[in-house]
């Protein structure tokens, strides 16, 4: 168990068709606005990124779902997810009275990281996590402000660098981890982790690492679920005190997955 | 006179080519590095505006040298002004050790506009300025932080909208005049305001209101230098004290034309 003086912050994480459609976006807004206690959002917007990027001539090249982000993809990631997809999501908060914040890891230096060396594939604009600065975000939260994070992070030699929004969101909560007892929630489209995947009752309300890895060997858990996992996993390690993954309307129903 | 225990802040902004080009901007950052005391970037992009637009089959349509913002070029303008043209400025300073932030004015609800009511010219999601958030500013500031501000704005109802860069540096300005002494550094291609637009050599030292009217009756002055000529007289008027028109070397040179 934590301290008991320590207070509770969670961290959101929102991706796929949620912060990419209004009505979706709208329900989002107004289930976080819900939460109590401090909060911060991580969005993704990978579809929206794709699709601006076919409008523009530039072909989406992803390699064990990670999206290869050459000069050109760069700027169409940094115009969706820093640009459209991070300001609406500030002015519908603002909208509902919570004064919301949008940053990427460039901004206040938030986020440092380091442009991933070119192995088997070159992943080309793309940045694993160095450093997060929790103390400027804990200290953005205490002026009563939300932040809202894009998934992009920068190397402090100029280069902005495209960031994967579950690992942004991961090692955000594990930064602040020492400073308050924190949550973090993935939500997606599913209301959790399913047993089976065409039926949304059968969430499993919890998971650990024992059953997640019987669970990957039976094939019940595959494909982007098991990262999404392993940084679940992860975060706990390094002391996270809760991982949610659900729906959006998890937050106020209670459903979900909790990873132990 | 101002007080002598206010302390200097300079509001510089830039538009036009200089902020869209590699080069230019190196320079422009290099040259804003060299400011001394407080100071907020406020940078436009309407030709990355424009060149996006173009390239997505979206007509751009100006009227009195303002661009009529339907929702898809919104979405245009939020993408480049608030993404791509913001976030790489934002990492370039970073890159120089100054600790920038971008921001909109949705973002800590910095400032908020309300909607160009429909006249002759229905401007669409374009926003009038009515209040700057300067006490928020000035905080980033005394936390040694650098505003880095797009040339957006929005109303509290959940509406991003479009506004001229050169009115939000001068609403900044003005702002904050109460807090600062307060220089206003309009940047762009030109050494400053010029008796001879063909003669980079002609720049006018010093402009006071009269010399003005009298350099528009003879069409000496003409086109957009018009109302960012009333710009900077409206913030002397209201506090600023000073107002330099010139190029992005003037920072360093002292080159250009002061308004009083």
């Amino acid at each position: 168990m934590g301290e008991e003086s320590k207070e509770k912050l969670t961290v959101v994480k929102v991706g796929g068709r949620i912060v990419e459609e209004e009505e979706t976006l709208d329900e989002l807004l107004t289930d976080f606005g819900w939460l109590e206690g401090y909060k911060i959002l991580v969005h993704g917007g990978g579809r929206s990124a794709t699709k601006l990027a076919t409008q523009l001539g530039i072909e989406s090249r992803m390699v064990n779902g990670r999206r290869v982000t050459d000069a050109e993809m760069l700027r169409v990631v940094v115009m969706v997810y820093g640009g459209w997809v991070n300001k609406r999501i500030v002015a519908g908060l603002q909208s509902l009275g919570i004064n919301a914040v949008g940053l990427t890891g460039a901004d206040m230096n938030i986020i440092r990281s380091e442009r991933r060396a070119v192995g088997e594939v070159d992943y080309g604009f793309v940045g694993d996590v160095r450093a997060v600065r929790g103390d400027v975000l804990e200290r953005l939260m205490r002026e009563d402000m939300v932040p809202v994070l894009a998934p992009l992070t920068h190397d402090r030699q100029g280069n902005i660098l495209n960031t994967n929004a579950d690992t942004i969101a991961g090692e955000t909560a594990k930064a602040l981890s020492q400073a308050f007892d924190v949550t973090l929630m993935y939500c997606f489209e599913k209301r959790g982790v399913l047993m089976d995947e065409s039926d949304e009752k059968s969430v499993i309300p919890e998971i650990d690492y024992l059953l997640f890895r019987q669970y990957v060997r039976e094939g019940i858990i595959q494909g982007g679920m098991i990262p999404k996992l392993e940084n679940a996993f992860e975060a706990i390690e390094t002391g996270v005190k809760e991982v949610i993954i659900t729906h959006p309307e998890g937050i106020r129903t209670g459903i979900g997955t909790r990873v132990r």
